[in-house]
């Protein structure tokens, strides 16, 4: 059977091993040709082929429930649940996600982006199959990177203390996150690989135990000692401490042998409570390349299928926002011991792999735990350091409590550094740094400011080290900068709360907010073609606002429009909006931005014309109904 | 030594075990006596007596840092660092703080009112000792409740995977959060404190094993089977979790036993890397009326010492707005099965016990686990249920990412009922809950509402419970609601993003949200003995607001003022800005709400008139700037 004949995953059932390794070799062609031409993520995928293909064999999908954490692994789900014709569209704009969606297929039973939700979300479900009186399976698959992740741990927690609820978790053990993992969990899960499996054995080891001639009726009180301690001993290693969870254990199998994988499956489905099967897999399997550098094949950008080599980009680009923060920020650590950068599992995307090469005693990486992280750093910060706090802007959601509770109360010097900022493209709704504007601002004693370029973020970055009167909050996005020069050293700290005035006129007055910057300097020359002149403002801070910059110019204007790449609601514009009301300086104002709505996957210039949010779109807004045209002529 | 000699804790350095035990006794008093007058937490401070008293004997608190999980155990400490004078002022306005606080002494190394958060915090300050090259110890305090957060959880593993960085973690384990505990680690814990202590036998064990007659050269491949199994038993069972997450492991032990305890900790700081020492304890120890309910004297409102009752209070109270969501609830859960409670180990404080003592198999405790409960509430939601999940509002931010990533972004109908919404009184700080308007608001697809009274909240929570459209937030506050009429049966949902005229009046439009509604016809009937008449609007729905209600009585009246109990950054008059300034409707505006700033503790009342929020003081406010007076005459 060919691949493309499979439109829904029951057709694999009955399919010979032979059969299945026949279309698990398709859909690892069909993976690296697509994420070579795409970009995408490579090795979490590659390595679940057999994984997926045996489980699906086993499942009825029509019925039962499968739900994959992160979602990034689950290319092959997604190649045998009827988007293998459109699968060379993947990550692009109307075409395949990279990560699960609900309203993609109703084979993606639970979406996710971010790690370490996917056994709380699978208990949901099969709570609910309990109280509907229903009967169906439900299968989290989890990887051991996203297995730090403090939900995750909460909802094995739970899960373990219900003996009667079924639910399989598969633990996708590769060992590794994005890059090697953190932590005791680890390490112990990489013992347990290393131990044969033992599952058959341990069922009623208890009753050998109990009948060796040694135990009998005995002896010394020390050897009656020693004898209840063996009493004790008869959980065995490997496993056990899954066992003490309360959950039953199967593995470690190997996760490329489609037999033992079925096998073991058929057999852990027969448990009636909850069940973990311990599966080591290979991440970038099958491709020889990519198993051998699993970190920088995790994701690609579009690369040579032969060499495995990136492909050449059309013309050289700008250093990427990361990479002069990172350069930037070792360079700084160099001279000032107290700095330490803190990843959550991030340390290539962030680039902070940098400062961990440089001065590997300055840099953190906690794992995929990113509440931890920030009260680490507020711990940190108690003892006189410098924390350095590197985490996407999508994923400090996943600390809100940690921020407010742990540094903002407490008013601890911890500097946020907020990557991926505003529209982050290809990754798609979930990846989206959208909220951080409104739920950093709201939080007393918190700073918040953004960069307008590569260059202001080095001199933000200084101004963030420098800061010790309370947190402080930096956001940059994804992807290059413009190219502006850069400094070496001998960065100059920008004054807290102070604007800049980048361009003077007296029709307008543009206020812009870290990317938007440039692009309020695009409205400003378009809308000067009409004859309509705006003073442009870098505001720099958020929070504070420079309100002695800002009132007298907006009040001798009379006309405010703001610029942001961030939700509307509650963002940089309504902080511009509470700025005028509280001095009751009353004149209309537009704010720009993007607004009550998830924003998908495509790149991110297609996403911002979306938006209406280029500098044309905007300044064709503009001159529509907000300002008049002075010269009549045609907008560029 | 009494006591009241006690200024700084190293005084008990090189005191007899009587002479400690008597410190105890006095302790205890004073915490009874205090709690009893006050109110507070009683059961978690009683319990902690000794081992407080015992570790301080061991430390120098000059240099060593001890960090209290949650804070609300940390009574005793406060006594013996410089409190116990002024202790009767507890949670009082300017008095002694219910949690700890930095500022408030220099021996509160952490501040904390939320749980989980102290392994992180002292594992920070771990290392930067370390980084520092300096030399003091760490302590950290969590209780076996505290211990399910999967923050505790990520700095376990983060700890268990540094071998060398010195840290102890005291495992506070009394068998309860504030209600029994929930999940497989509890369950663990409760087995091993069944089981004496084996650490002094476990060292060798391996060697002893080795050495037995029985597994000599020998037999059948069977028994070589065996032998290898057995020799992969070498983990005693007690405490083998733990040790395999990378931390030695001291006990259990009994936490009433002084002298087993110092020579414990002293023990226990000799170790160079992580270590855990795990203390048994009775909540409510030395109180036998406390020992017997250990729910009920949690916390305390005053309560006569010698039959253990609440002091009536000086007049009856309407019910709590709590009490009339659980007792509403449950009614509605009786005839709709789909219906499932969710509460975050808080199920007295939300009232949710109600719900589970009359229908268990509707109610869900995850135990002290946020991100679980909402993704878990995600999962019911896939599967048509309807999960009311039941979290304090400052408790909900610690599952932001879940409320965005699982619920918001596949617009699943979770309804999220946030209770302790505004000011909180006597619990500070920490507890207070402003930023939920401002962080739920931003969010795409989500509906936010507040009720004016515990009869909307009746409506409301039938609103709720029957949309399906996507999720639904309704936030109410701690505390009274004011004796409005209840009904039984029947209540008529609201519709969605309708609010209501109370008052008409062409001078003022007032407009209240939630709590600040009741407020704002105060305000009204202060402003008309002026001569000033406001329409009063309550607005029930943040998000979507009603503009069709709200809009032309703004651009006809030409003046607002917006009243709300939360923070005004990103808040509902924020709200208002902005929806006026979209539909360019241009008049003044006045916010009230919490400014930014930390409130602190003192009861509600005293808070609102800190922050002027009192009918009376916003009408004056009005009047001194905003409206102008028709018939002068004196403010009452």
């Amino acid at each position: 059977m060919h691949i493309s004949e499979i439109t829904h995953p029951n057709q694999l059932h009955g399919l010979s091993i032979r059969q299945l390794e026949h279309i698990a070799r398709q859909i690892r062609e069909k993976h690296l040709q697509t994420v070579a031409a795409t970009g995408g993520h490579l090795g979490p995928g590659l390595g679940v082929v057999e994984l997926t293909i045996a489980l699906y064999q086993t499942l009825d999908l029509d019925r039962d429930k499968v739900l994959w954490d992160v979602g990034h692994q689950a290319y092959p789900h997604k190649m045998l649940t009827g988007r293998y014709h459109n699968f060379s569209t993947l990550r692009q704009k109307d075409g395949v996600a990279g990560y699960l969606k609900r309203c993609e297929s109703k084979f993606d039973h639970f979406g996710a982006g971010h790690a370490s939700t996917s056994i709380s979300a699978g208990l949901g479900m099969a709570l609910a199959r309990d109280m509907k009186g229903e009967d169906f399976k439900v299968v989290s698959i989890i990887g051991d990177g996203a297995l730090t992740g403090g939900m995750a741990l909460e909802a094995i927690n739970h899960a373990g203390h219900l003996p009667s609820t079924r639910m399989m978790v598969i633990l996708n053990d590769n060992e590794m996150s994005i890059s090697p993992n953190v932590g005791a969990i680890s390490r112990y899960l990489n013992k347990v690989r290393l131990s044969p499996p033992v599952q058959f054995l341990s069922g009623n080891l208890e009753e050998q135990v109990k009948h060796l001639p040694f135990f009998g009726e005995t002896l010394s009180p020390d050897m009656e000692r020693l004898k209840e301690s063996m009493k004790r001993l008869t959980v065995p290693k490997v496993g056990a401490v899954i066992e003490e969870l309360g959950f039953k254990y199967f593995g470690p199998i190997d996760g490329h042998n489609l037999e033992e994988l079925i096998a073991t499956f058929k057999q852990a489905h027969a448990i009636q409570g909850p069940v973990l099967v311990h599966v080591a897999t290979v991440k970038g399997k099958g491709y020889e390349i990519a198993e051998k550098d699993q970190v920088g094949y995790h994701a690609q950008s579009p690369f040579d299928l032969t060499t495995g080599k990136a492909k050449p980009s059309s013309k050289p680009k700008p250093p990427s926002y990361s990479k002069v923060f990172a350069h930037t920020l070792t360079k700084l650590a160099e001279n000032n011991p107290k700095i330490v950068g803190i990843t959550a599992a991030m340390a290539t995307g962030t680039g902070l792999d940098k400062l961990q090469a440089k001065l590997p005693k300055q840099y953190i990486d906690v794992g995929i735990a990113e509440q931890h992280a920030v009260t680490l750093a507020a711990g940190l910060a108690c003892e006189g350091m410098r924390p350095v706090t590197t985490i996407y802007s999508t994923f400090l959601q996943r600390a809100y409590d940690q921020v407010i509770h742990d540094v903002c109360i407490q008013n601890l010097p911890v500097f946020f550094c907020l990557d991926r900022a505003g529209i982050v493209g290809a990754d798609g709704p979930t990846h989206q740094g959208m909220y951080d504007i409104a739920y950093m601002r709201c939080l007393p004693n918190m700073t918040v400011m953004a960069p307008k370029d590569e260059a202001e973020l080095q001199r933000m970055l200084v101004t963030g080290v420098n800061y010790t009167d309370g947190p402080i909050t930096m956001r940059y996005p994804r992807g290059n900068g413009y190219g502006v020069p850069l400094m070496e050293e001998g960065w100059e700290p920008i004054e807290i709360g102070k604007g800049e005035i980048l361009r003077n006129g007296d029709d307008l007055l543009l206020l812009g907010y870290g990317t938007m910057v440039y692009t309020a300097m695009q409205v400003a020359e378009i809308l000067s073609e009409h004859g309509v002149e705006a003073t442009v403002i870098n505001a720099r801070f958020v929070k504070p606002l420079d309100s002695e910059l800002i009132l007298p110019l907006a009040q001798r204007i009379g006309k405010v429009a703001t610029l942001e790449e961030g939700c509307l609601m509650s963002g940089f514009g309504s902080a511009v909006l509470e700025m005028l009301q509280e001095n009751d300086v009353l004149v209309p104002v537009k704010r720009f931005g993007v607004p009550d709505i998830l924003v998908d996957h495509a790149t991110a210039d297609q996403s911002k014309a979306d938006l209406g949010l280029t500098g044309s779109q905007i300044a064709q807004t503009l001159l529509g109904e907000f300002v008049s045209q002075k010269q009549p002529s045609a907008v560029s």
